[in-house]
């Protein structure tokens, strides 16, 4: 396994475009997430150009939290566009299990077969189709209990599960790994998760997908930390965790990761 | 009538989970500001799933600064099911003096009798029909000239009616009350009261709802208080506020709470 | 040429409503931006009221980065309504050479008109017919590659054509000027480019729109440079921005602007 200081830095070198197709509210703050680890966010949804979009950009990523029926057509034609160029896209089932046109949007986006897939616990649960605690947008059950789920729907899909949390884990239905950085003001703050996608994307773009996505975690997470020793609430954390994606090193990265490998 | 820390600790016992159907301006800072001060925020707006997800929600704004038709019979179908629930909803009529379109999409929402009904001096003047001073989103007209128009629309909801200003106005057409907590810069800075109306909903969830919604003003005011110490600009301003949001005690509140209850 | 503090104290003294009809990711920062230097700004999209608002506002700013054809329309008829009242409009052509999409709308928006183009070297190029780099959104060609570009699509515009890059390049097709204000933190945050369509929009109401556009775009930089001089990163250089909007005085501009008038 490379290092993910090494991730990191060939990332920076390529400043992959990542095309979002994500939710309101997360449009602002992911791009400039992207911009300052050091890569170039678009944000096309419309279906009149996401499929043409699509084809120019290194990875994508495909979020259903404010989604509607047009939105979900464009957010199938764009990820059928990687499919076929073999480009990685990443989704998340956001409160996959809270409405009936969540579900039947995210099992049609399963078919596609996403490179990575991203969601707290719950969603993962519900993604797979085990009944996880739908409340909201918010994770009601802990990262251990969807680990089976996780390797399921990896083997299912043929590609890489991650499941957020204090401790994450991340499997292809094969490997496994827990990322142990972050920070607890992290669930304190809206759209940290749906900015993760795009980061786990411009990794995973010409990097293999299990590597990239436990490296993107855990330079997630260690920015996570240098933001949490300054800040003075949720406010000043946003500020600092930017300031910090923007300045990690792939030697502090290195240094601070906590990633253990598992069966 | 209980103190307002009593509210706000009442609340963030029961965490509720806030549906917003609002506009996209607001979207990110109102999740943050409900994160903060100690609530969970969903936005859900597309009208395949906005009435199923309301059912599971303790709360609901209904925001029309940027909607358009589809929004419109989302909000409409949302606020009903919290309606025959007996579950608070919070109407903001953005603008609505503006344009016809926001006029008949208000009216539709006001036959609902939202449980809380918060604008400016101007919206609320415009919203009870009494022809207030339009001029975009702005309020071009004193809380003061519209006290009389608000208990005009609460006797005619049955629900709380709270005019947004320097002082703010809150009645429910028998009992009123001014909140005199707040910080100019407040005025300086996009969605300050769209946001405001998720902190109302949550707070109005399982409280009697004048009562909340004066504690909810006076937390919110407090807050801009704080942040107003040591800001430098409307930049700073908002790290800041997000900060007191976070760290705004049930104590403080009761000291720094300036309420009046009027006849 | 008027100094560009006049025009700042010439725009503050009015506070322009700016209808803007901007993409997603800009729409709360652009908002912020508008409030912080002192204008009144208002994000209303929907066909059904766009055109309605547009005669209640003194500018207006259109941006295609997230448009979909129902906006494209509202976007038509807002701009329609401008040019008939003889109100400056400012066109963003965001992305223009991805997608076919792109092109035909903006090839529509362009039939009418706009007082001011603004875009990156790429996008102007691509506007101009004469085949720009196109690689997502951000710019791939020089700000010297497009000046002829510019003096074109001004000449065929009858207005004026900003091309934005480390150096500003502004002209409207027989005067030219070039503006080297601003900060290279400015490329590492998103929607610096779609707001400041909304400060030109405010300094253009009622002031001729070459000479407001350079003063704007003067404005802007300082700002930057302010900004960058306490900014850890790009998460405190937006905070600072904000702030330096906020305090910038005409005199402080007309000290920091450096603008060279060319021929």
């Amino acid at each position: 396994m490379q290092t993910p200081g090494s991730s990191l830095a060939t990332m920076r070198a390529a400043t992959p475009l990542v095309h979002n197709i994500t939710n309101f509210v997360a449009m602002n703050v992911m791009a400039n997430v992207l911009l300052a680890i050091g890569a170039s966010p678009a944000m096309v949804h419309a279906r009149e150009e996401a499929a043409e979009f699509a084809a120019l950009a290194q990875a994508l990523t495909v979020n259903i939290g404010t989604a509607d029926p047009d939105w979900g057509a464009a957010m199938y034609e764009a990820a059928a566009v990687m499919g076929e160029a073999d480009r990685p896209w990443v989704f998340d089932p956001v409160g996959v299990a809270a409405t009936r046109f969540r579900q039947d949007l995210s099992a049609k986006l399963l078919d596609l077969k996403p490179t990575v897939v991203r969601g707290n616990a719950s969603e993962i649960l519900a993604l797979a189709g085990l009944g996880g605690a739908a409340r909201g947008v918010d994770a009601g059950d802990s990262v251990e209990a969807a680990e089976d789920a996780a390797r399921d729907l990896a083997s299912r899909t043929g590609g890489v599960v991650a499941v957020s949390g204090p401790v994450d884990f991340i499997t292809d239905g094969t490997r496994a790994a827990r990322v142990a950085n972050g920070h607890p003001m992290m669930a304190r703050i809206t759209v940290m998760g749906c900015s993760l996608n795009g980061v786990i994307a411009a990794f995973c773009a010409g990097q293999p997908a299990f590597d990239a996505t436990v490296a993107a975690l855990a330079a997630y997470g260690v920015a996570g930390e240098v933001a949490g020793e300054t800040a003075q609430g949720p406010g000043s954390f946003q500020v600092a965790f930017l300031d910090a994606l923007y300045h990690l090193t792939p030697e502090a990265l290195n240094t601070a990761a906590r990633i253990e490998v598992v069966a």
